[in-house]
């Protein structure tokens, strides 16, 4: 019933990450010389067994809301007596907890920056493809002035690449968590000593491939957040795509058309824009789950709270599922996205030349008056021939002599060109093309 | 009726700044030449005396929605007719609005830091005077293992540390936006040109003191949401500092009090936590108003869309308002922060030496078996004296022999001293005391 | 910089009902005999003193975070010697607090309501204008099969009288708050006895016209959460008014135009659905402040929480202020929402006859066979003439003369004629045009 | 990896409802005579083979985001080819589906209901047993007056009945969806006629044992909006009773505990108010979640909107675990509650009278004049016995003897009793405890 892409968020894949990092904190112990080596195989080898029986673990976690404490009474059956001591030696629940969710966003996380690449260079290519295309610049529902479809699809691979950018940025800083009871290590320097606990962490980290904390971070959770944050806005960034599309795609319009809209048998007539729904559906949805993640980040207190720390949990993972779901999808609908050149002149052309007013007046209006150029543009409006109305005026006459017009017609028809009033939506495009990693805003273009 | 502090986001200000944005794009013509001098002046001179009239302006806005268009209106009225048409040129109302809005916040920011770094300052001190302060920690409500008031604090800085830096990156990066009517610029290139309407942004930026755009971001929304992202979680990280203090204000706790707490006249018994009580207010409020910026950023349809662009004004000032509002108030509180060392001590010692029961596992359970130290845990949880329960077992006074205590009493005596069992709190503390701008984490500890 | 139309809750509004509320317990005493009348008089003569100086209690309120405390020194002031003790007399902060809410509440319910029952006379006046204008329906953005605008009218007033029905509830529901310092009325039955403390609240209701409370509410939050559900569902039925419109404005498409849209000088084609936009902004926020206002209930721990009670104040103002902007703009814009028929016919027409491509599966897919139909439909999508292929079809022939039809020309026409695929279209319009207050959904038609 | 009770909304249950209403719509036509009773069982029959095939259904349905269509395709396998027609004659996907999430929320819904009436049921006998136990009532955090844990529990009780009477409104109207296409029922007509067409979405409600809809309801998203309102309302209530728990289960409050409160090992001193702990969880996180309802329902733009009721399956799905979840913890917490009347005693006795210092305010004030209390009290909170100071004050025994007290020492210790500040609070418990249905709010108390 959801969108798919979420092998590495299932329940199996939390429940494994689970083990992973109870194996890695005895080979932790090991490479630091206080455990023998012994150990860390006993643990790999119990946590395959445990592995194998999602169905077991998941039934024991329900009575206290909590896998890790049933995880380790079943991993320490299947190791022997005397290296029992060494599974989640020193640990508490969120050490495990905690890491394991950084596993797998780690992993989801790669999956998503994959994602996000794809459509990228799809986007990238699309834009490149286009860039002349002119088309109708909305806003406020309406038509505008013109554009050109490149330069729009510009602005989809600006949005998808600093979310992109920032995604990174956030999965490199994943830290694994050990900080014991209450994030003071004591356990660890009862066991070890304080020169080897404070050593651990890292270690630990390293063996799981993920950031070492400055210091235990149980009650400041801005590594859950940050990762929140960022993909929420990289479902924000696709979002935009997918809106852009859905818009496109409506019958009057028809601009655009995914690759393989959900068609439908009794309605043949319909391309539904079945990508687009998905991501948007995800859109608008992932940024409630962002506040809950904010909300259990500031009510978390104590040295773990009473509830907060629970919320984030399944919170996360929907997160990471919709994030999944909503960038695979928006990658498969790039690489598919086709347009309707005759759509898009057609609608250039819907208004009579309208589009261009905002020319109009900028060009026109001083020689006009400005009286007179909002009557020209009334007329049109009502189904007036513009070009005919421009070149009866006497001033645009003058003007187009003065400016070394052959012909007052090839002045207005220049002037009512679409494709003249682009700006600078080319090299806009251009940027996005020839700049595979944008410098971030805030730096002068060169 | 709200928080103070939020005088540089009042309608004043907001009016002000689009004030300042009018002229600054107006000297940025003038800077290139385009326009005349004069023109820079008497944009100036007519934003004066329109900014004088704020109830005028706010009266016009109502029916638009936009303050732009009445504020052109009237700025044109104050501007000499042959100066006129440098008013608003070329220049849509997102662009005004939208960079009025970053300039708001780029003060915002500005004021948010310096309490952040207040807030900073005045809990590292807090931290450090509270090194060693023995303190319970606490998961899920109840008392664990023990702690430090000095590493707890350790733990509000870390977070507002963090936050302020995300504050400087995002505060650092808002940009200006300038794009015409469909983020083209095609209105500037028909009045200077296209070379010089590609450096016109960078200059109004400047003019601005923000950020100088890659391009003109109207659909592209992350300047927006990760302002939004950085404000919540300065909130966020504010909010475990109130979460903690009014939990350790209770009337049973009392480890904690605000310098000033608010009173009552009937009840002169309370002191309430009145900072935390705002702050805390302020923390349950935030996240959702960080989530509406996201949505409006993902349904940034269009090249200016149908109702998303308009629901991020109010949310980003009401952000913006809480952002000012809690931090200061963390930093009054921060500074105030008193601590009752009778209570930590009290407190620590509620639960008769069960508070470093994990410390009794690790040390003694090998010697004395699984199946007795739960036992005599349990003896002592219902009343029993736990050190005479220690000293008398046989195994104990083998083990104090082992290790050359001067005598079981003692060795016992060291086993129950909690300020024995805290781990690396002290490191932890010297670390944010001695760093100013720690490292992020995902670097190791050198 | 908002939309307007918050006359009733403004800060002064809320100031003049804290005002107000203290003098109806003081009369409530007088009407129960404990206080003398003079009491009253001289508390609404404070009040009134105090209420034409709103900056000064602003200011006052900006320290304690709660305007009650200031007001009452003030009233005190202004209130002779020996009736002092009955300002505020019992009562705590809450008390004061949560009735002016609920009074300012029911003010902008009121108004609320009236915007709602003028948005569904307009609007069911529209769908009985246009019972029988056929439109393409649109499912995924897709032209689907036909129905009226006057069912999609109908559809909006289903959903705008629903929501004032639960609006009407919420608002008749809104109770009065006493309960002294923590619910109990200990104060009061110090002060006049068990039996009058009783009946203390009702009269103090009953002076404010507030629904009596069957006791205090300070931590049983669900007057604000469903008075907050309640706006928010609101402004989600205007929501789909404007949604619609705002889609149905488009260029492309054009069959709806607000009265008055926006205009925009450089470009003089727009009709901006300026009123839509701003309804839609509205929608996107109030959800989110509606989840605060439940955050804010489930977190009312103790006897008055320590942060979820301030974060209600400001939430449920900002969501009444929405409510009562989105609901008028919404009755302004329903009067005035014309229709362009010709756009109706042009997009009916769009798809050639496709648009009733389910009917025709329906009726001649047993006679063409499962294979043929399907052939068809596709030829009529790459531009053939759908009536002239279906035809010259031998089935269709057999059927047309089956079913008696003059010929299979009209018997074709008839097929495709969108008008008679409305289904019950005109008899859903007829239900919410006859019947103003519609049975609740559960009960079946007549 | 979740609370359990989530039976009624997994994905076999969801697939199991779709199945179901595909069966029921074809029964409705049987019932009306269109179709022949064998169109019913075939399709029964192959609803149960294709019901049995869960994971066949889940993989058909990743591509198209919507389950039914591939559903259709496997029950027309199963249905003789005579009959095949009556699979999911006339309907669109969003009858099948909105009808399915219906009946699985009115299955949940029950099960929601029996755990509200358990908990109420359970807080009830609760309040009663606890009348009379004096507790300190706080306010801010902070020990204010007097009050009972039986009032306490009874406000509780108030939370939890409003939410199940609301839960039950919003359960009994839960209505079908039958429109077909684009909610104007026009196959159904084509098919049936329209006066058998018209009764049809009556019939099939009635098979499913859901409300009959006024009309289709394909846009118009109350039902929807509403039950999520009523969800989140349900537990918000339980929020409140889990943080009140949480709370006096503070190792220093210790007033209650849960009946099996989470424990750990090495850390045999804490009784973790687990089942506290998730229901808070739940009550951080559905907010959010009805939020999305609600946007999703004012984004229902055309006759089916391009994402917005996509957003809505899993979150009423998982808001439906949530108070699954929610409520069913909550009855089991509410049915082990244990007392510490130990506790409670102490804690009224911690500020040494000071808890009724708002009763000796309103008695003594008016004798000793207004400067004289505070400084009493003042002395009292420094560790002054309160009684002693009291006594000795001449103004106090001429206040004793005027009122016939037996001594002063009587009469100040009838003052001090904290007991003897209760106001109404027993008779607000005997409200809750004697009025199984109360009265709704707005209603005087007899």
């Amino acid at each position: 019933m959801t969108v798919g892409h979420d092998e590495t968020v299932t329940d199996a894949a939390v429940l494994g990450a689970l083990v992973e990092v109870e194996a890695a904190l005895t080979r932790a112990y090991v490479r630091q010389g206080i455990a023998p080596a012994a150990a860390a195989e006993a643990v790999a080898s119990a946590g395959q067994r445990v592995g194998s029986d999602v169905q077991a673990l998941a039934a024991a976690s329900v009575a206290g809301g909590n896998p890790v404490i049933p995880l380790v009474g079943m991993l320490r059956e299947h190791v022997p007596a005397d290296l029992r001591m060494w599974v989640h030696r020193g640990a508490t629940s969120q050490d495990i907890l905690d890491s394991a969710l950084m596993l797998v966003a780690r992993r989801a996380v790669g999956d998503i920056q994959a994602s996000l690449h794809a459509a990228d260079a799809a986007l990238s290519a699309f834009a490149a493809a286009h860039r002349g295309d002119v088309a109708a610049a909305r806003t406020l529902t309406q038509h505008a002035v013109p554009t050109t479809l490149g330069h729009r699809a510009g602005m989809w691979v600006r949005g998808v690449r600093r979310a992109a950018d920032r995604l990174a940025e956030a999965g490199d800083r994943l830290p694994a968590q050990l900080g014991g009871a209450a994030g003071t290590l004591a356990s660890f320097v009862e066991i070890a000593g304080a020169a080897a606990a404070a050593e651990l962490p890292a270690v630990f980290a390293d063996e799981l491939g993920l950031a070492a904390p400055d210091a235990p971070w149980h009650t400041v959770r801005w590594p859950v957040t940050e990762l929140g944050d960022a993909l929420v806005q990289a479902i924000d960034a696709v979002g935009v795509l997918a809106a852009d599309v859905a818009t496109a795609s409506r019958t009057e319009i028809g601009e655009l058309a995914e690759g393989t809209g959900g068609g439908s048998s009794a309605m043949p007539q319909k391309q539904n824009p079945a990508a687009s729904v998905l991501v948007r559906s995800a859109a608008l949805r992932a940024p409630q789950l962002g506040a809950t993640l904010h909300l259990a980040g500031a009510f978390a207190v104590d040295e773990r709270p009473d509830g907060a720390w629970h919320a984030e949990w399944p919170t996360l993972r929907e997160l990471l599922r919709l994030a999944l779901g909503a960038t695979a999808t928006a990658a498969t609908l790039a690489a598919g996205l086709r347009v309707d050149a005759e759509a898009l002149a057609r609608n250039v052309a819907a208004t009579g030349g309208l589009l261009v007013s905002e020319r109009l007046s900028l060009v026109l209006a001083p020689a006009l008056g400005a009286a007179r150029m909002p009557e020209l543009v009334r007329a049109a409006a009502q189904g007036a021939d513009l070009a005919a109305l421009l070149s009866a005026e006497p001033a645009v006459r003058t003007l187009a002599d003065e400016q070394g017009a052959p012909s007052v017609d090839a002045f207005v028809a220049e002037l009512l060109d679409p494709a003249r009033y682009t700006g600078l939506a080319g090299r806009f495009v251009d940027d996005v093309v020839t700049r595979k990693r944008p410098a971030a805003a805030g730096q002068e273009n060169a």
